[in-house]
């Protein structure tokens, strides 16, 4: 179940030889029919599964029209449901399978949506859109078992999450690490960039870029292997309220983030400032590593913070006279052969997506299509045991699009050669190689 | 109690004498004053009780000034309690009683209305009003046992009514199944048109017009009923979320709605859509049967059939380019000497308004006032064992109105004869012979 | 606590010698840094705990930065403790301590502000303003046990607060009493005017003024000494909803206010019309004792009484034609040597800082500074043993005030001697002498 706190899967996987999930998201609740934010949210969770063995995972249970327990259950509209198949193989699903068969006569599950409903029929819309994402399933035996290359990996630590949003403030019931993750997330997600999610356990020596969210909870033997990962070359970008307490959910006396992490950011923790929902404060960039806007929108939480060592690459600007007005926010220091950057304040995506991504192209990583996606359109690629890549590009908009393409790519499905313009239909998705 | 979950009262009735009911609106919750809604409710309960046995009902319960249960306890302003009098006298009351005589002490219902408050005073002004009231039902004793004669009945099934709130899906908490039945008594009430609430048990062969909304559970016999209802000339109107279930809470199985109400009203059940609260949907009109207007507002529910007979008065019209666009919302099907009427979608107010008092002048039923009332004025008849017919006015609203008459009439109260405008005074009411 | 429900600590102050409380309002929850409105409150709370025993009490608790229980937990700004230090002395504090001194490694308090914090630095920000404040305490010893000369009392009596709070109707969750209270304290401290708090068992001949906000229970021994009190020569200020149950909670039978204060305030109660949220009613001055607007918006509660005596000062002027329009809404009564003003429709600040203001001066009641205050800016005062005044002026905005001095006054700190104008910064505090 995606985002369940009631387990750490990623201590279950170890004794599982296959990864299977539940994908539910609410689609169709907007009036605009931009289903952007949901295909993200279940993506996320699809390279979440994929990530925890590292190889592809089963899609266990998917309605083909709606469920019967949100509080409005919405059917797939028409066409979606091939969409959300080809979105769902995109990140590392090797199958496509439905609860329910059949809907039941009685019971709470009785109009949860089904491959056969009451009515008993093969000619409902419903029926005959899955039979054709088996048709085309049937045609994709070689996807089986393709694999995603990702060099840049998000670590997501479910015992962190856990002591985060166990502890008594700053901000109670919302501190909001999960969103700072998925914030970060998204510009590569958007972007059509691979990602790899990892656990403090897991080896990250060999990707390109790590992103560190809020690791409030931080093994000594995890800060160790953070800052080899950056002397080696390695590029890390740490965030506020890190390395605040060990593995006992006990604080670390003397200076923050502990174990290492202060030194590798070239920063030292001051104070934390959470903010009401409704209140905001401003990072103004007063070095830009590359192009970024002259200021972007804080939220939820500030971290204070003292450069030491560290290039101020942007300050806390705000609108009260009491306070400094050179608090860091935004750094960078060089570490070994790698470089740290660290970010205190809460951002909002706009930054995340100028910075993440200028960083990533600066890194030379690739995304699955050379291209500048439009508004709603999506892409990821998978790699064949043949070395085949299949490129998925996922409309999540009721809008026609048009993607330039870098280079003619084939349609799987028809076969037709697309040379410089792809064109997709609303709720449109298409398989290239 | 109005709308009450917990028993079955139609299931009660059987076992009574007498039908009484407790009133209790909110009265005065709104800022302009108007009391129509309010007003509204109180009265469509009041129906309901009249038509439990047949016959009127005693208010066993009403304050002459205010509770003290709700958040907030209005007392009911100057001269307002008559005319909420007048109006159970209107919908079936034979009785005006209080709770309470006497203010007590102490206790949660010491500031609970009475007719005779701590003060221990005659002098008050709620004192004067109850007396003045009292005054008035002596003079009226005619009025016992006086018949509302019904040509309109609306189907209202409790055990139905239990059974669509009790599933799962597709629309959790809030189904609507009562405010579709209150949307489609509201224009009948508003007109002054009388209307019988009754149960699937109970014999609806000799209205004119019969009115099924969302009947979810449907037995076998209730079904023939309707059928044959129809069959021998009466005009029917089904809606969305009919036929879905037996007496036991399994669905049927194959087509629906079930047991022959598909064959009724020509049409077959594809699928239900939900919408969210703020969601919207368009019903267009393609072939009115009387005037109506372009289009009118659909929400939470969209029912999607295929037309297997009927006509199709109107389609679904939406934003959605992957839907067809010629799914029927409205349509129409000769069945016997009969018709039916089959609605698809959960439709704003203004098209039950223009739609049922269309069909209800095109069946030749007749309202207690033969005039269009002004907004916030309704009126109400009853005929007594004398033949004499009792006309009650209401003014629901803090303003003057006036009333064009359709004939002389003459204020039981006053003897004054009004010849073609009756004026009434803010929250004014009259009772005309 | 402040305003704690569970205990009546009036009851529990008989038995102790010194008083002291927790202080933690939820600073920096305002976009716009006004925090004039958790000054109030919590200064509202410093004066009724000096009140019980009437005589300085200990600040037993306060934060030198932020708590870990608020849903979101700021720390106090730049500055900002001094300030809050300065006015818990202002308002008869004795002492200002800290929870906590260090912050603990583990459990749900590791997050508290603590003067110590987990990086066990004594050049924190932090640390060097609780120092600064130490230092100024050091050189206030003359202030301790220094009295607040009040010439207005505010009775709020516990035993009524439960009552009426547990009471069902007429308005059910929030009657308001404690609001009500809040707000006739509200422009006393603005303005600088000392109050002091009595409950029912305390003397309060001696005060001037007497505010009586919503005794709705009332024994007869507490009516007896309200109207000897203002037969002496004393004011009062009485509400609605005021003498309605004994001290058994059990209705007053016959008119109200009961056991005299009807007789006092010349009114004679009829009925009481709570509003609901959003709706509003109208205070029409007809005869002004002292300069006023012509109208007052009312909320909440509108109590309707007769005049039997009283001059009647305002009316209630509504949008209801059937309501008379002349019912009286505030009073005033010659008792004695003295007057009693009633007062039955809960009404709008604007009206409290107009109408008590000018009733103040009428009586010859002196203010701790005698100017006119800027928004935000504040004022209190305290008598040491030796005769000296201290003068607490305080500024809760984030802008740079000035005021107005009526005559020189020396900076108790720096020692500085201002002649006209005393410039504060954002968050400044002076104490003068």
């Amino acid at each position: 179940m995606a985002f369940y706190d009631g387990i750490n899967y990623w201590e279950l996987a170890k004794s599982l030889d296959v990864i299977s999930w539940d994908s539910y998201p609410a689609w169709h609740s907007k009036e605009d029919g931009d289903e952007t934010y949901n295909a993200f949210w279940a993506d996320a969770y699809s390279d979440m599964c994929r990530s925890m063995l590292g190889k592809p995972f089963l899609l266990m249970e998917n309605t083909p029209s709606q469920v019967n327990w949100q509080s409005v259950c919405r059917p797939k509209t028409w066409g979606f449901h091939r969409l959300t198949a080809i979105a769902n193989l995109a990140h590392g699903a090797d199958s496509i399978q439905y609860f329910q068969w059949r809907q039941s006569r009685g019971c709470a599950e009785k109009f949860h949506g089904a491959v056969m409903t009451h009515a008993n029929r093969t000619d409902t819309r419903v029926f005959q859109e899955v039979r054709s994402v088996g048709a085309m399933l049937q045609k994709l035996d070689a996807l089986c078992g393709a694999k995603t290359n990702a060099n840049i990996a998000i670590l997501y630590d479910m015992e962190s999450h856990w002591a985060v949003n166990a502890a008594k403030g700053p901000r109670n019931g919302a501190i909001g690490d999960n969103d700072l993750m998925l914030r970060m997330y998204l510009p590569f997600w958007k972007a059509g960039y691979a990602v790899d999610f990892v656990n403090s356990e897991m080896d990250f020596s060999g990707y390109h870029l790590l992103i560190v969210p809020m690791l409030y909870l931080l093994r000594a033997d995890v800060a160790k292997r953070i800052c080899d990962f950056t002397k080696q070359g390695g590029t890390v970008l740490l965030t506020m309220h890190s390395g605040v307490v060990d593995e006992h959910d006990l604080c670390y006396m003397g200076d923050t983030p502990a174990e290492g992490l202060a030194e590798l950011a070239g920063i030292r923790f001051l104070e934390i400032d959470p903010l009401f929902d409704e209140q905001h404060e401003t990072m103004r960039i007063v070095k830009a590593p590359f192009p970024l806007a002259e200021s972007y929108r804080l939220e939820r939480l500030c971290e204070r913070v003292a450069a030491e060592g560290a290039e101020v690459l942007a300050v806390y600007e705000h609108e009260n006279p009491c306070m400094p007005d050179d608090l860091p926010c935004l750094t960078r220091h060089s570490y070994g052969r790698g470089t740290a950057y660290y970010l205190g304040g809460f951002a909002e995506d706009r930054f995340f997506s100028d910075f993440l991504i200028s960083l990533a192209e600066r890194l030379g990583i690739e995304p699955a299509l050379d291209t500048t996606l439009p508004h709603g359109v999506v892409a990821a690629a998978r790699q064949g045991a043949d070395g085949v890549i299949y490129r998925f590009v996922m409309n999540w908009t009721r809008e026609q699009k048009s993607v330039n393409l870098p280079h003619p790519l084939k349609d799987f499905d028809t076969g037709k050669v697309y040379q410089n313009k792809l064109p997709l239909a609303p709720y449109g998705a298409k398989i290239l190689i």
